[in-house]
């Protein structure tokens, strides 16, 4: 069977799993029932290949193609994770786990054969859509993140970390994957913006992801009736938080960076009455570590004296910040002259960021994106494209596992 | 026993029904437990006075003290409501419950025989927290809405009104309370602003409500990525909802009216993503029809122009509009020579505006409110002012039920 051809069959048996039929887009919340069929499939896909996949104890993924002469040099690992934002696109996460089932399939037809281990991984809660940490999987595992920490995270429901994850099979006191055998990182990525579109190639590199990070964002007032209740006797925390939500599509218009108010919980969320507080949470990203700080001081500083005129209170919360990070500028320089890649930077966190402050050298590749739309049901990639992206990745791990031990 | 030991033993037995350890507040939603038990709870009040309750097929109870004379003229209902809105407070509906069955002891007490029957009333889901439309047992009775179409509506887990109905054990085709019996009703409630207290006076009438409504706004957009997509590319309808916001509040002000945004959902409501949809219940109010008209069409009107310019589309619905309603201005004359009450005008919509607009002499009494705040925890009443409410009903009972058929 041709490497396209498995591609493609791959794509066709992912596409319905935890797939809205009336949005088209995509549910893979971490440790629930698509994200469990999920880790089930790459295990087969994993097996059909001959490699055998161990799980850790809270579902990250990794199956090793060995050499033939047994190395305990540092390994290659590449792969990305299959969960979903709410609603989002096929492509986030998948395109990266398909490539490189599909990476190993042109590998293998070229024939060749692997000098040092090459690993295949899945990361889990990459998203963070449950548990509103980015990366779990990832900062778990290369410890920038603690289980002691992250087994008290709740979901929206209010269950705890810990419960979902034994609640899905698993057990953490199984242990974590050891990052020790993962000498370097590549993770192909879906392009979320239009460098690409605008260079009109198929395939980039990553340089660095922009300094990033979620601010919670709780307003405080006092609930009341919502016609008896003039309007000058209110704590309305609504109205805060309206304003800050504009203040902070300005501040980011103004600077040339991002920032999103993209989740709101309101209390008592109730038509006729004002409500007693409202949570927003507050995704910020800019080209600079300072950059970033000065923009979301700014956006805190107008939302603070807005409360001061509604009479309603505020406090910020950090729940987690990424500073920048550079991706290896050496294996950048070595990856580069395998294609016409372009080198460009991405404002989106992923694994690979993760790993790469962990001090594993790692790179990115990106596949073009037509429209850039990304988290959301629309979200593209041409086929051409794909299969343009899992040559590059086979050429790059060739290039990174053929290389003699 | 005295009846202000009655009084105060119903609120005892009431206080800890569907309250929230954490908040203090009640979540007395229709057609669920609490509300279950308090129904059960007032049949059992009026059958330890004698009285037998009626429940109709979709949970409105009434019980009648009949004349010792069978009578067949039209009675005087008095009630209120059981439901709260999420969150609530103790007073709003369950004040004047407890107060009709107390007005009864009084009445007893001083050895009042009525000479029409005298009925005591509980309408369901007054506050329209679960179904969204506010007085709906009220509206169901007097025709003002149908059964056909209140048992689509849905809840927000998008359960059908009729099947709540028939989860709670109710049958609607087993019909309706027929208000043919009601010759005039008088409601009790525990005012929602601060006349009483401006006016320095436990108990008032009123004399008419604000016409007022709930209009639903969907804001559309498209999801996109919150880190990637560069802001000019965006179509984000938070941010026509967050300036919709702060133009309802500065409508208001402006007119000397009230609006208020206090209920929100957002889709896909994750931190990382560009919502797709934002929906938005506007709750206005005005002191005259055109007046409420002329602020929700100025609203709508800014709404849309920022619609345009953020690239995104928007729909107002109207879910309810009630139109001013005066209460019987003879019936309010010939109660206000009973007690030194003024007459005020309230904001807040009532069953009893439901069954004045179809025709029935209707009359509310007010019961001071030391803060003003209602549809909140911090909603209150003393007990000294309640008990002066519960003298001030049995008085109006004795005018309305004690004149010779």
């Amino acid at each position: 069977m041709p490497s396209s051809r498995a591609f493609e069959d791959m794509w066709r048996d992912l596409a319905p799993v935890g797939r809205s039929a009336s949005s088209g887009g995509y549910f893979r919340q971490p440790w629930a029932s698509a994200e469990t069929e999920l880790r089930a499939w790459f295990a087969e896909a994993c097996a059909s290949r001959g490699l055998t996949v161990e799980t850790d104890g809270i579902g990250n993924q990794v199956a090793w193609w060995e050499p033939s002469t047994p190395s305990d040099v540092p390994g290659v690992l590449t792969g990305s994770h299959l969960d979903s934002v709410l609603d989002g696109g096929a492509y986030d996460g998948p395109l990266g786990v398909v490539s490189a089932l599909a990476a190993v399939d042109v590998l293998r037809d070229r024939g060749f054969e692997p000098s040092r281990p090459l690993g295949l991984g899945v990361f889990v809660e990459e998203e963070g859509s449950r548990f509103g940490r980015a990366c779990l999987g990832s900062r778990l595992v290369t410890g920038a993140t603690t289980w002691d920490e992250a087994r008290e995270l709740r979901d929206r429901d209010g269950v705890f970390l810990a419960d979902a994850v034994a609640d899905a099979g698993l057990d953490p006191s199984a242990g974590l994957l050891s990052v020790d055998r993962v000498g370097t990182f590549v993770e192909l990525h879906v392009e979320q913006g239009r460098d690409l579109v605008d260079r009109e190639v198929a395939v980039g590199l990553a340089s660095e992801i922009w300094p990033h990070g979620r601010w919670r964002f709780d307003f405080a007032g006092q609930a009341n009736h919502a016609g008896t209740t003039r309007m000058e006797d209110r704590r309305d925390p609504m109205l805060t938080c309206a304003m800050t939500v504009l203040a902070a599509n300005k501040q980011a218009r103004l600077a040339g960076q991002r920032a999103t108010f993209g989740r709101l919980a309101v209390e008592p969320n109730g038509t006729n009455a004002v409500p007693s507080r409202v949570t927003a949470w507050l995704d910020a990203r800019a080209s600079s570590d300072d950059g970033l700080a000065t923009m979301v001081a700014e956006i805190s500083r107008q939302a603070d004296d807005r409360a001061g005129r509604d009479g309603t209170s505020l406090v910020v919360t950090p729940e987690s910040v990424s500073g920048s990070v550079g991706f290896d500028p050496d294996l950048a320089a070595r990856l580069a002259r395998l294609g016409d890649w372009p080198v460009v930077p991405t404002q989106a966190g992923h694994d690979a960021g993760i790993l790469s402050d962990a001090g594993i050298p790692t790179a990115m590749l990106f596949v073009r994106n037509p429209t850039g739309v990304s988290h959301s049901p629309d979200e593209h990639a041409e086929t051409a494209d794909c299969l343009a992206g899992v040559d590059a990745l086979a050429d790059v791990l060739a290039e990174l596992a053929g290389a003699p031990a």
